[in-house]
C-alpha cells in the first residue's frame, strides 16, 4: 500500500455514523492521502472488541503501517481492549467528556448508544412524521396539508427542492413541502394561487440554467424541457417572480443539500433556540 | 437559568451539522443537564467571528455561566478571534489534526468547508441520484428499475421501509428500493414474482404488531388495516414467508433509521472497504 493510502477504522458501540462523518471531515484536511474508511458498528462487548483488535492488527501487518482508529466507545472495559491494537487512537468521547465533566462539575453517565437510541422520543417521532409529510407534499401534491408545513420550497422543476425537503425532514424534523413554479405561472406572472395563504413560509431555490440543463437532460434527454433556451427562460422568469414577491432565494448550483438546508433554516427562522 | 440548563454554541465555517450531531451525542452523557444547542454556521471571516464573540458573551452575562462552545473552525485567525469569548472551548479539529499530522508526517491543508463542498464530486452526485432512485422505487413503483437497486427492502405496509430507503440513499448513496408484502402475497404463500430475479438483494423489515397498529392508526384511524388482528396476521405471515425464503430480517420496533440502515448495509454486504 503506498504511503498516500491509509486505512481508518471507526469503532462505535452505536452506529458510528456521526463519527464516520466527523472523521471524514477531519481527514479531508490531508488532501494528498487517500483514506479507506472501515466503519465497525455495535461494538458493545469485550468479545467484539477482541475481534476488532484482530482486524486492526491484521490490517497493520498487511499494510506495514498502523491504521488510524476513531472511537466513540463509552464503556471503559470495551475501550480498554480496543486500545490494545496497533493503531493511532483518536478517542472522540474521551477528548471532550473530561473537560465537560470539569466544567459542569459532574460525572458523565458513561452510558452507551444514547444518540440514536430514543426511538420513542418526541424528537425521533417528529423526524419520521416530517419525512412522511415531505413525501406527501412533494412537487405540489396534497395542497390541503400546506397549512401544516414549516416551510414551502418553490422553484423550477429539478432545481433541488425534493432532496432539500427530505433532508430538512430527516435531519431536523422540519415539515418541508415543495411546490414547482411552472411555465403557466410565468405566463400569468403570478405565484400559484394555492400558495398565497402561505406567503411567509415560502423559500425560493434557483439554479444556473446551464446546470439545470444538465440535470434535466439526465431525466429527459433531448427534450424541449431540458433545452438551454427553455431552462434560461424558466430560471429568469422564476427569479423575476420571486424577487417581485420578495421571497428569499438561494442558488443551489454549487451548494450541497446540507448547505442549502442550513441556509433555509436560518432565513426562515427555523433554527432552534436562536435566542443568542 | 437553573444550573441544569446550559447553552451550547456550535461554530463552524461550514454548515456545522456534523459537529452539532457529534456534540449532541457527547452531551447526552450528561443526562441531568438540559442543553440548548445554537448552531452558528458559515463563520468564515474575522468580522463574523467578532459578532459570534458578542453573542457568546451576551449569553454568558445573561445566564451567569460561560456557555459551552464546540468549534470546527479551520482558519487560525477566525478561530483565534472566537476563542476570545467567555466560554468552555472544545475544538473538534484541533484535538485531532495535530496527532494526525504527527502520525502521517505531514501538515494539514487548513482548508475550509471541505466536507460538504464537493458538490460536483462523484460521491455527491451518487447521493442525489440514489435519492431520486429511492423515491421512484418507493412502495413497489416502477419495478422496471429494480435491476439497478443495491438493495430492496421488503415488509408489510408501514414497517419502516420508506424512511430507511431514503436514509440509505441520502447518507450513503445506496440505491434502495422498497416493495410491500401484501395480503395477496400471503394468500399465495409466495414472494411477489417481480422480486424473484433479485432474491440476493432482498432484505426484510418486520415490526411488533402492537407498534404497527399504532403507526397504521395514525394514517387510517379505526380501519381494518390498522386493527390489531390484521397487524398480527400480516406480520406473522410476512415473517413466515421471509424465514422460509431465507431472507435476512430485522425488527424495526425499537430501532432508529440509522440503526436499521447500518444493519442493512452490514447484512447485504454494502459496507464500503470491508477488506478488514
Amino acid at each position: 500500500m503506498p504511503a498516500t493510502e491509509r486505512t481508518v477504522f471507526i469503532i462505535s458501540d452505536g452506529t458510528g455514523i456521526t463519527a464516520e462523518t466527523f472523521s471524514h471531515s477531519v481527514l479531508s484536511q490531508f488532501e494528498s492521502v487517500t483514506f479507506r474508511q472501515v466503519r465497525v458498528p455495535f461494538i458493545d462487548s469485550v468479545e467484539k472488541a477482541d475481534s476488532v483488535v484482530q482486524r486492526i492488527n491484521r490490517c497493520a501487518a498487511d499494510q506495514g503501517n498502523p491504521p488510524i482508529v476513531f472511537t466513540t466507545l463509552v464503556n471503559p472495559d470495551v475501550l480498554g481492549r480496543v486500545r490494545l491494537a496497533n493503531a493511532l487512537f483518536l478517542d472522540l468521547f474521551g477528548a471532550f467528556v473530561e473537560p465537560l465533566e470539569h466544567h459542569l462539575g459532574m460525572k458523565s453517565s458513561h452510558s452507551i448508544g444514547k444518540s440514536h437510541k430514543a426511538v420513542s422520543s418526541t424528537q425521533y417521532r417528529n423526524r419520521i412524521e416530517a419525512i412522511n409529510f415531505s413525501l406527501a407534499h412533494d412537487d405540489g401534491q396534497f395542497v390541503s396539508g400546506l397549512a401544516q408545513a414549516d416551510v414551502i420550497l418553490i422553484g423550477v422543476s429539478r432545481c433541488g427542492k425534493t432532496p432539500t425537503s427530505l433532508y430538512l425532514a430527516m435531519q431536523y424534523g422540519v415539515k418541508a413541502a415543495n411546490f414547482p413554479l411552472i411555465p403557466e405561472d410565468f405566463d400569468r406572472g403570478a405565484l400559484p394561487s394555492t400558495l398565497m395563504p402561505y406567503r411567509t413560509k415560502l423559500f425560493g431555490l434557483t439554479i444556473q440554467p446551464e446546470r439545470l440543463m444538465e440535470v434535466r437532460h439526465e431525466r429527459r434527454p433531448d427534450s424541449l424541457y431540458a433545452s438551454l433556451p427553455q431552462c434560461r427562460h424558466e430560471v429568469a422568469e422564476a427569479e423575476r417572480l420571486m424577487r417581485r414577491e420578495s421571497i428569499p432565494m438561494l442558488s443551489t448550483t454549487t451548494k450541497s443539500i446540507e448547505e442549502i438546508s442550513t441556509t433555509v433554516l436560518q432565513e426562515v427562522g427555523l433554527d432552534r433556540h436562536s435566542a443568542y
